[in-house]
């Protein structure tokens, strides 16, 4: 049996979890009539993406977790700290949930998981559970997807907040690939995530990136030699990390 | 009727959910015989708290979203960055459970909840949905275990890591109080939270905080005066922020 969705990034309609299947070569039914049996089990689609149910996750917890070489993005609302203190809650909610939203349908349509969701910032994975060949260029596809898509959202936002520079808001990215460890890191919740440098890297990145800006480590850069062509580099000395990083700089189309 | 173990913060004990109690006045069973039923329904202990129930949150998913005076408490381990370089995988993943562990223990202990974990990080809420009348003050107590319970992990690392400055590896702790909006931010995920400049400024702070060391604003200073008597006052330029804040240092004892 072969995953009847699988090959086609971004198909929000696989009939079988796609990370079950990569996995583990499991075929778990999560659309269809197949579905409702293992429905009324519990198994049921993951919330961080809909293409997956949550014994994708399984395996990893049987093996504690396992090491897996994956891209790593961040992204956050540039300027959310002084947003937040010229707005009013309802609408820096309402903000916050359209630029989740937005960046989850950009990550999911490249097939990675939207692993964890911070005050304004979130944290994807490409390459787990999901298998992707090109993980990297998937990250930076879904980086792009996701500044075009939230520039509408915030432009809308300018013009209702008197002296705010324009250059403060909007979205910055930061993307890494490298090995990190999957698993569940805490004994009292059932917390799957990434740990390691390399999901540090990414955030670092991250935090440099202004408006706009996707900054690319040279370790993705490298992967998605088509992406990165031609992009600027920007030298930048990262937070707990000896040596300064050549970032490149992929700006809003 | 009236929560049997409420009042004595840090029980790990309740009967009822204290969180249901405090919010709704409603009693959920969460220990003892007259829980079964109600877990047969799902109804089972958050693992943000074991003394409330995931139905604590139910209140605010109705509501939409609230708006709470809340202390916020982040917490992560300085140096992580420069150890995931030098750290074999397994030892890091450990380190981090470990830190999980201890931060969830001490948060607990003082009514807190373990809202966000994010790589090695954590953030906490005081005084949501478990109502405390000093929240400031618990935020610290809990800061000064975290510090406390999490020193004798790091050190025996210490010995084992080479080249490893000691001022390097510990633990940085960020406190504020202010209000907060506190829902569910995503439409397609139930991922309860709290956002606005309140958390953001914690959060700041957190990232300004040396090894051992906890800042504290001048909200939560003025709030918890016995505590932070006698503290170093440090100014600091927080990014994001237009004034300078002058934060109280508390130092781990």
């Amino acid at each position: 049996m072969m995953p009847a969705t699988h090959g086609n990034a971004g198909q929000n309609n696989a009939i079988i979890c796609l990370g079950c299947w990569d996995q583990m070569h499991v075929p778990i039914p999560i659309r269809g009539p197949l579905a409702l049996p293992f429905r009324a089990f519990g198994i049921t689609r993951s919330k961080m993406n809909p293409n997956i149910c949550e014994r994708a996750f399984r395996y990893v917890k049987k093996q504690n977790h396992v090491t897996s070489n994956a891209t790593i993005l961040f992204a956050d609302i540039r300027g959310f700290t002084t947003l937040s203190e010229r707005m009013d809650p309802v609408r820096l909610s309402n903000l916050v949930r359209i630029f989740h939203d937005r960046c989850a349908q950009a990550i999911w349509a490249h097939d990675g998981i939207v692993n964890k969701q911070m005050g304004d910032g979130l944290m994807a994975i490409f390459n787990f559970p999901i298998r992707i060949a090109d993980h990297a260029s998937a990250a930076i596809m879904a980086a792009r997807d996701i500044q075009e898509h939230c520039t509408e959202a915030l432009d809308s936002l300018k013009s209702n907040l008197d002296g705010l520079p324009d250059h403060l808001l909007g979205v910055g990215v930061g993307i890494h690939t490298g090995d990190v460890e999957i698993g569940e890191f805490s004994s009292f919740r059932s917390d799957f995530t990434a740990i390691g440098g390399a999901v540090n890297l990414a955030a670092r990145l991250e935090s440099q990136a202004g408006v706009g800006e996707i900054l690319i480590s040279p370790a993705t850069a490298a992967l998605a030699t088509e992406l990165a062509a031609g992009t600027e580099a920007r030298m930048l000395q990262l937070k707990g990390i000896e040596h300064q990083v050549a970032a490149q700089v992929l700006l809003k189309r």
